[in-house]
């Protein structure tokens, strides 16, 4: 085993992200990548599973963080502050870790490659899974819990997108607040 | 160039999902489903780009459906009956077209492979795309029509399910409506 490397996940992230900008994400590899990071391509593969699975670090985080809002709510909240919790609570966490620079250049790589945006779509999918549990634990019927899971993740999607627009300057919670209002909306 | 095989895409169609279903996807290839349909590969090749393929051969006519129903809708249509229409007509053309015996064997193969729900998300996103065009083109705004269409598509992957599930007798227009009645329920 090599020496501890304190750092290295976000370092290779940092370097992945970089060279997949720089070069494309097919004429990367993961030895490029740890070469830039500066460890060995052994602790490239300590951290992540391969050099995709690199984009994806930090999706059971999220999810959880979406979950437990749902876990901690009241007992008595009504579906809709169910959604709105749950969205707040995850976007708050997300503005909290980066400012949007990261997500933006991350999400142009995705949107180059078929691949990845499949795996990008399982990701939401899988958040959409794992909040329509929370929801049925929470005593929710099966059907309103999938419907309001896939409301959350549509809203987190779109608000998302709004926030890593060039120029766009509100932050994650106001934009989440005010699509999942216009969504609201358009259901009367 | 070989003889004009009539029916040669929905025979290797079926050939196709009776071997996933039977030995599973990575199990099966190209040759194997010639074979079964009584044609060569060359004329697999002809139809289909790949084996994956196979499993999403109409999908742009399924995405033209709902498009058509947002394009034909009335001008002064609320978006609450464009989402509806678009519903009503794409699952009409689908619960027409087959019974959900098929669909429920693809889905089975699907569920069994990542690679291809990550294939179907990205279908299911295609669509939510082709349907914020239309929704913009008939006069929406950009944030409503993108909530729109993850609307019609979240109703519509949900109905969808319900409707394969063994032992459901509603139709998929049905379903769907129900569903969708749902969903403004709990957006109050």
């Amino acid at each position: 085993m090599g020496r501890w490397e304190p750092g290295a996940p976000d370092r290779l992230q940092q370097a992945a992200i970089e060279l997949f900008a720089e070069r494309g994400f097919d004429a990367t590899t993961v030895a490029d990548i740890a070469d830039r990071a500066g460890v060995t391509e052994r602790t490239f593969f300590r951290h992540y599973a391969d050099k995709r699975e690199v984009l994806f670090a930090g999706e059971a985080e999220l999810q959880s963080v979406f979950v437990d809002a749902v876990v901690h709510a009241p007992a008595r909240a009504s579906v809709i502050e169910l959604v709105s919790t749950a969205l707040e609570t995850g976007c708050r966490a997300l503005q909290d870790a980066r400012d949007p620079e990261f997500p933006r250049i991350r999400n142009a790589i995705i949107a180059a490659n078929q691949a990845l945006q499949e795996r990008e779509l399982l990701k939401m999918s899988h958040l959409a899974g794992a909040l329509t549990d929370a929801l049925v634990a929470h005593g929710l019927d099966d059907l309103p819990a999938r419907l309001a899971a896939e409301l959350v993740v549509s809203v987190f999607i779109t608000s998302f997108g709004s926030w890593i627009e060039v120029g766009e300057t509100r932050d994650l919670v106001t934009i989440q607040r005010e699509t999942l209002e216009v969504f609201r909306t358009l259901s009367r």
